[in-house]
């Protein structure tokens, strides 16, 4: 099976890179998927893309060596089973608060015994991408994540982190500054939320977790990466346009 | 943050139409956001719509000023979410027969502290379509909306009403009919379900909701402004589309 | 094969009825093949369908006995060829004015030796429509069919006409008052356009053709009937959303 | 209402074929509806048809006299409802573990008071395919199947199979033996899972409930339906394609 | 009918911005629209969009003021029709080397007697965004554009330019490059790719044209506004996500 | 640039295994193209694939080596420089019957000087697929193929392969053998035939070009490849379906 390559940068100390891809726009993923990141995020939760969308993506993705991640819109084990047959190495499971919801997302990304994972056909995509050994592989190369971004969650950290078979806890700073009480704000230096995401930082650690963040700007991923954390998303395809055209708007401003 | 045009109206003391998309098709959306509909409801439990349709037809009645609504296939957070994501200025959930189903609907409605909608980038479509401080005034300005179709959900009334945040009960009059045995008619003068409606309209304004509900004819539409509904859906696309064409047919038979 | 239903019909002395499909939906495509009109045409000139939106409702209409045609954008053969190989039993051209577009036109809808229609896989959508030997009866069962919407064609038309193998000509009254420097109007009465209708129906018997013309209203269908014409297309599904959307309106505007 | 064709088949003693779709293509769909199997399922878990492509796949089937059935990816009430909206003439729902997760199922794809079905409007596909009565025989006429394929679920049998309204179980043959400690392999031979199978086609007789599996080949198809199965799937769109390019890619080999 | 905004900020001496929209993308387009162009261009030639998702694509620019104009792939009036019915407010024909070319293209664009363009029904998309008096007005409205980019069209310039009915000339400088052997630069500099510039300025000037060109910074998009240039193009959607994801991939490598 | 590997290949003088992918799904086409064909052909004229779908099965091809082309529907400049800007590396022109006719294609697939094949942004997909310097190769790594398919291109037979740039005649068997007055035959051994296809080959190899045909059977496949042709179509995605699914509906047919 191919190897899962966050894994073994992972294991030879390096951070990763992130992109999120919220356009839902399979071009726009392979555009992004030549530019070097070391894996790209499909997203369905805030993102675009729909299950169709998603596919093609990670076909698209699949023209290069960048690593596909999917964020679910849910906690709902028929869509990340999906996305799995699809070919992610890697599913994030937003809002999860509990030991119980965590373990229904870890379950449906293992195959029996140590989860509930429906075997596909034999002919299911991500057998295209990752080789016939796929079933005898996939629980220990694809990763199970899951995102904490509430007080609730921050409460049940050791039982969440516990929960066998998971990879990785996913920092959710803008849910979890409101769930705390505070302003969404790009790259917090809010002192409740800094602590929380330290808290989250040290359970993963303690559980030998990876740990995972979004960032606004390279300053905060050069940062989060100093911290300890071993994927930074580092920006989005829409953030470019966004940014982009906003310069550009400047010009169209100034020539009327 | 661009109002909620319905609010307003209803502040007027106005009932405000509505019309049914049911063949999730982004042209007929367009075409019909030009007729005059105080507001359009985008189906995806018996309409065709799916995500991506549905995106598209909030797109299309954006260029008109009628208020978007969306109706969900099922009580799921993720779906309700991906709604107001994408634009809707209201939600509706069906069957929704008890306290603890409304509050998970409500809650998926509202960011934190009123409920947990996950915060989406700054960059999704609701922003471009309602103003950079769509954060701030979402809970404010998007609808809660429950549909009352069941027996059970009849027994529960005053619960359901009373959630927090919850801004309108929807009469479901077919379910409502066949779980109370009753037989299902286009705007039925069957007295079971007339008390019944009758019900949820009193239970409405207890609690100071506002209500809806689907008419088959105009004078069944009138009927029910006069009554105290603040939202009559009168047609969908569909049922234009079905009575024009019987018309036709008729043609065509006397034409053989 | 599966004998045109047209022909037969109009050897019995049997006009046809028609509808234009100009939304491109499938969906629609659909509803409207259960409403017993005797033929449906795919709109690819002014209505919404591309290619995969055609061959989608060319599938719709094969779940009934309604005879499926297509008018194509322009007089280009790889688009009247891939209409046929989709199971379209007749093509409908616009804007043909001289006898080499027309033929042309019929050239691509006849294989070799009678045209140039280009022979595809056995396993092409027709075959499935049609049935196995396709190939063999497809030239005298498709319908070869051009509009006649100009002054230059009213000047060509005993040679337009003349091509061997044509089969309809189809009025194209819109188009033919503007080029004839009348204003444009739904069943017209203008007598100049009048005059000119009727020479092209004059011109069609003369050369032993069929006939078909667009209509706005069922009075004015029963008229062209009597007159002569084989094909009448009564309405379109956009035109049927159009003025029961109007109505509803009016009682929008009552109900404010 | 159009009658579902299994159950006649089923009692004149006669099981039935069927093909399952996994590649979520219409045409696909279409191609094989005319091959003569008497019924095709649209896959929605492992296979790649979203509610679009399912939609438009129910179409396709109509053409023909084909039974169509869908397979949910999940337990979700709104996803079975929408593929009985769309026409599904049976629902297989897969992982049914326990009395509860059957109920579920079957409550959806029953209208009150046999479960809780949502009222669509008259205009839904199911009513054009299966006629304008379709809500009075919908309950006696589309099949409820929930899939047998876990350890926990072989231990609820006799309760799961007491549910009323259901009628068939699907043995899961691949999953049921990952889930009972064995290896997945095609068509196996296995003894444990083979009792596993013989204890739910006895579990099934018991409670007068059809029975169906996957098969892998012609020969183990022969023997499942001797052994009492009433309905067999025998192969796949993709299994299709995958066994024919292998021999192909033979070719290839040997080409260079 | 709703007025072309380009014309009257042309009469007022200002110059317009555009964004060239290449990724075929109706959200792309949306956001695209909200950033201040004064005009967005669909490209059908070197961009990804296709009929549908043109069309998709002006129903999400038609939610702002911006002007909607499209390229089309190749001269073709089929193509050309459609997207004006669709509701482009100007079209731009690639490659036009002859006044016949020229002349093909502005009689696609313009009603009879002044053209050939076909009179669609009146429910048409540019009804919608236009007005229900489009047809009196379009051939005064809608931009016919063509690209002069070769060596024969620039011998051919008066003649091209004298087509009556044509509106604007737009440079093609990296065709004209090539076709005058000189290397595609961005913003070129190269005497002669500057004298052929210079010399389309000066004869669109000459026969009371407006023009445009393409700009790869905005220091040379205030050049050309400067040397005269009516339109100019800053950038691109596709050019935005490439250069700011080279930013990020330069991160990437550092962080290796 | 990526180099062409069939290019390579011949050059070894090897010849190369072809599939012809008709379905226009680019979910078969990556499972085709790990199937180990030389190169796979996506086709638009008897296929059914569209713009949309032919740029997703380029991406699905690109996740393997398989060398794409694509059939275009006609002899049409924008369609054939749209193929090419989406990174097809061969495009196959069908219906070539003069030399000018020869002429527009190659001169579609090479820049000026050598052709006018349009320079699209450095954005466009096949940059990502073949490199930045793509502009600069292009003109000698894709391949300019016509289709020699009636009697009237027999007779331009040296004219045809005369035209420079040209890289290889394509045998169309079937309307070959139409418009030569014989029947339509897979791997046909009419002698009128075949002397027409040993023509052809004969004029290539004199005009030192490759050569392709289409096969239907593998003994066939091996006999062309010893007949001297570099390029055997040995079957396609919808063949392989309906051979396979009539083997399983023999089965159907035996199980009732």
């Amino acid at each position: 099976m191919r190897p899962n390559a966050l894994i073994a940068q992972w294991q030879d100390g390096k951070s990763a890179t992130n992109c999120w891809l919220t356009l839902g726009d399979p071009s726009v993923a392979e555009i992004m998927a030549h530019q070097g990141w070391d894996s790209l995020t499909v997203d369905m939760q805030h993102g675009q893309a729909d299950f169709a969308a998603m596919r093609a993506m990670l076909t698209a993705i699949s023209t290069t060596k960048a690593v596909p991640l999917v964020r679910v819109p849910w906690n709902e084990p028929g869509t990340i089973m999906r996305a799995l047959d699809a070919g992610a190495y890697g599913v994030i499971c937003p809002n999860v608060d509990t030991r119980e919801q965590c373990e229904q997302v870890v379950g449906a990304c293992r195959y029996a015994p140590q989860g509930y994972r429906s075997v596909g056909t034999s002919t299911m995509r991500a057998v295209l991408y990752a080789g016939s050994d796929y079933i005898s592989h996939a629980n220990a190369t694809v990763l199970a994540i899951v995102q904490i971004e509430s007080a609730k969650a921050l409460n049940n950290l050791a039982d969440i982190a516990g929960v066998p078979g998971l990879d990785m806890l996913f920092v959710g700073a803008s849910d979890l500054s409101l769930s705390l009480g505070r302003e969404v704000r790009a790259d917090s230096s809010d002192p409740i939320v800094v602590e929380a995401i330290d808290a989250i930082l040290a359970a993963a650690k303690k559980a030998k977790l990876r740990t995972a963040t979004f960032c606004h700007s390279v300053d905060y991923a050069r940062a989060m990466m100093a911290k300890g954390f071993d994927l930074v998303t580092v920006t989005s395809d829409q953030g470019l346009i966004a940014s982009g055209s906003s310069l550009s708007a400047q010009f169209a401003d100034r020539s009327e």
